[in-house]
């Protein structure tokens, strides 16, 4: 058979043979897991079909207004093979561990704590050539081994697609909501009806699309330009009857803030990028308050 | 442990034993895979680190112009989580069998012929929630089941990222070699040098690298516009000691052919865009014949 089906994917522990722990491990690492998040009252997972369309940058402004808005807020990245939300966020030191072991995210102000997988990696330009079922293990290895504390929100940056993360982190945090970005070009939409054919596949709960990278101005002549065309997310929300969270024009303040490691909405510049965030942030969180 | 070693990677049939066929399958399986392959000079393996650098376009487009100049080229998208190439060649229809039941590409004029892994699915917008082994057996047998003919060039369009499909091209299409593709800013740069790490790891040639999206001249006022910096490519070429194939300004335009799905290089007019393609198919193809 070519593939495996939806029930063995959802499957705990589904993988190699080879892969598998022994079960009292296993058993402990399930416990952890629980601890952890049954102190994280909304998860909320960003997911995306195509690459590239700014889910990163989405996690973390979301994360960033979420924490502004005075809510104990997580941000975890998960995404093995390009990890961002590090260079983001501007994360260069090693985290610190906890006295039982477990990996204290970094602080950002009051209210916002941050992690990447990349903490784990020796070498951050080294390429991680894993496997399915390694993916699976270290992703659950993760989730249970953050010690975050009470939060109100956490924030999930998955990798792009529907392959073994995204499958990883539905299995691991099984009660965790949607949020699925795109661009507007219908390339993007193709791959944005897979996420949501594979949402209600593994049967999570979707919050809505954003669509990001819209129309935005030129900053010579302040003329309206459309990069990647306009309006393709809201059409694809309504077909598909999911909530329209907004539009997020393209901003190249979102390149350079990424590039410098300070999120947009970390910083205190209203913009048409923050207003089109606020919005987006509002209406996510009406649905989970 | 967490990942498989480089050496367990690259064997052949890696994965799990319960997807492992029987022994005269695979047999017969790597016998049709060295026919095909056997039968094509020269072989390209468009990749790169992170999703949305336009490595879809690329590969489009650098298909579409060695075809324009007289090669005998096919395109190969084996892209299983999203695949954009049937839409951006605007292929619709299913593809035709051989007598022999392999799979026809589809002809666009006399030299290119284009294939996309999406031609096995019966729904276009059913997300592909396949793990790791299953992917690599996809893959296998994809690039064993096509009719190609006698070929000048294979391009090859992968998933970005590190993981189990660009492993099983390079397992599958050993004497493949690579163009990396990347948009000029730093968070994207990240990401490219792990792709340089991917191929210097699995030991194969690097062409060189693609800064897509670089600055563009609005089309109201035609002033520059750097929308993701510029020179990043560049410069992290040079400093890899790779070569650098060119600069693509970012352009409309490949949104919308990419939707209309008619490459740009397909077209007749002259641009900043084809322009530029024309250099890096240039340093391409000095390097191969």
């Amino acid at each position: 058979m070519l593939y495996e089906s939806v029930d063995q994917a959802k499957k705990k522990g589904a993988g190699c043979p080879s892969s598998s722990k022994k079960a009292n491990e296993q058993e402990e690492q399930e416990k952890m897991i629980q601890t952890t998040l049954g102190r994280i009252k909304h998860k909320i997972f960003v997911l995306s079909g195509k690459g590239g369309v700014g889910k990163s940058s989405v996690s973390a402004n979301l994360a960033a207004s979420l924490a502004k808005k005075g809510f104990k807020t997580g941000l975890m990245d998960v995404d093995l093979h390009g990890p961002s939300i590090a260079q983001m966020m501007g994360m260069t030191k090693l985290l610190d561990l906890s006295p039982n072991n477990l990996l204290l995210p970094q602080s950002f102000g009051e209210n916002l704590k941050v992690v990447s997988i990349q903490a784990l990696m020796q070498d951050k330009d080294q390429a991680i050539i894993w496997r399915g079922p390694a993916k699976t293990g270290m992703i659950k290895q993760f989730v249970g081994s953050v010690e975050w504390g009470d939060l109100d929100f956490l924030v999930i940056d998955a990798p792009p697609g529907t392959g073994d993360e995204p499958i990883s982190v539905v299995q691991t945090i099984p009660d965790a909501k949607a949020v699925i970005v795109t661009t507007p070009q219908e390339v993007a939409l193709a791959d944005v009806r897979k996420s949501i054919s594979f949402c209600r596949t593994v049967k999570i709960e979707t919050l809505g699309i954003v669509e990001n990278m819209g129309p935005f101005k030129c900053p010579h002549c302040n003329e309206v330009i459309e990069l990647f065309k306009s309006g393709g997310g809201e059409l694809t929300a309504k077909k598909e009857g999911l909530k329209f969270l907004g539009s997020i024009p393209f901003d190249m303040g979102v390149v350079a803030s990424g590039d410098e490691g300070i999120p947009m909405m970390m910083q205190e510049n209203p913009s048409n990028f923050s207003r089109a965030f606020d919005t987006i942030v509002e209406n996510i969180t009406q649905q989970l308050l």
